[in-house]
């Protein structure tokens, strides 16, 4: 039904386009204060519980505005603003993170980017559209349900590396509790190449594009904002997003709404490294 | 005694262009082949045990061959060829990784550098003139003792960040035994932003820059060719790199050695790291 709509009113290679220039033009627009204390300003609380800072209200101010421009009638699901509904119809989700690794953004480190969604449901498995934009390069990653994942104009797929010792892996364990801590010791003593480079939505596209193996984020801290749109770029590259239980995902587009999940390229490694995590 | 000498026959001004101008030849010359399967080739076993890939060798060889062309008389120590006697005089020691971040270099992923000090002695203490450069973007920082430390033409110095819960603090812990996970657990639990990009070197020089507060090893697993030059880099920049027993680290130069240690922005955020790293 709404499949239908979508297709009626936008169709969605218009909608693909219309995110594409959306990220292009974040990256336009912040490209002048990064790394400055402009962009650290503090200037309020966003409806995901972390503060807001200039640089995030920036980029999502643009993207907001896009979606007005264009005459979209949609519910925006914001990491900052919270659930917006912009026309009369609302005839599907946008999911924006405006800027995931906002940290790494104010300090200059080369590694943040926007990350925008759409959804036919409110829920993560109803996604069909995601688009990333490395917002240090420019690099844009991609992917339309049944259609493919891409990095500019190539088509990415997923490493077929399976064991743990020769693989690339990501973990986000900042803050972690002990008992996360506790779990996770088997798979730190088993890896050679940990990683985590502080924008979570981009380290998934590493694993997207065959960059990195996997990324893995069990703390369930992680906000479903942050990752709607690579969950659809992983997929599409042949890879697979599942719940340490071994389970589809299934949470609702909230902001407030948290996710723990084991980001793989291939089913074989993601098994690999469930066997090293503690229960 | 060795000091004189190299004043008398080359000038460290001097020492330390050739150092840059170096450094530039390995990254054009490396570049072609970045995320290829002919850079990651495996051609033998380093001095320093680990394995030697085509893109290592290919950048060592750059390096061997301009101190050669040069007519340098000095003790080259390298984590590839091991210790190799160059001219009659051995007047002072040059110390290379021709590629930290091994890794990352060869599947594509933009975090590696090339490390080339220059030491008085067989001692790390003793170094007196360090070069990385980012073989992904030739971002350069180099440093001679006393003159303060540069990213390309800019003076750089640490930041003055203090509390643990608004640093970024880098930490290498890959194949991490459990006894080294569990003394790390209080500071896993505090530190907001834990990151690791792969190549420490220039993981160090984020720390002289002030992009990063802090990063840590200790493992005792890394090499101290690795260090060698952001070492003397990070202590220009106001940093300081001291083992985890608050001690100078004096290890002796050779590719077999192993170094421990935290390299922190300011006093002040190491006792705080040092306070949440069990003993």
């Amino acid at each position: 039904m709404i499949k239908k709509i979508l297709f009626n009113y936008y169709g969605l290679k218009e909608l693909l386009d219309f995110l594409i220039n959306t990220s292009k033009e974040v990256y336009n627009t912040i490209k002048p204060i990064i790394g400055s204390s402009l962009a650290s300003e503090v200037i309020g609380k966003g409806a995901g519980g972390d503060w807001t800072m200039r640089i995030d209200r920036l980029a999502e101010d643009v993207i907001i505005n896009s979606i007005k421009k264009q005459n979209l009638s949609c519910i925006v699901v914001s990491e900052e603003s919270g659930i917006i509904n912009i026309g009369s119809k609302r005839d599907f989700y946008i999911i924006i993170d405006s800027i995931d690794g906002t940290t790494n953004a104010v300090r200059g480190i080369p590694f943040f980017c926007t990350s925008i969604a759409i959804s036919k449901s409110n829920l993560i498995k109803d996604v069909c559209t995601g688009v990333v934009l490395n917002l240090w390069d420019g690099t844009i990653f991609y992917a339309e349900k049944g259609n493919g994942a891409y990095m500019n104009d190539k088509k990415i797929k997923t490493s077929n590396r399976v064991l743990l010792e020769d693989a690339i892996i990501g973990i986000d364990f900042s803050k972690a509790e002990e008992s996360i801590v506790n779990r996770l010791k088997p798979l730190f003593k088993k890896i050679k190449h940990i990683r985590h480079f502080g924008a979570n939505a981009l380290e998934i596209c590493y694993v997207a594009s065959g960059l990195i193996d996997a990324f893995i984020d069990i703390r369930r801290v992680l906000r479903v904002t942050d990752i709607a749109a690579s969950y659809i770029i992983l997929k599409e590259a042949g890879g697979l997003m599942l719940t340490p239980e071994k389970k589809e995902i299934n949470s609702i587009l909230e902001p407030t709404q948290r996710v723990s999940f084991i980001a793989a390229s291939n089913p074989v490694i993601y098994d690999e490294i469930l066997k090293n995590i503690k229960k």
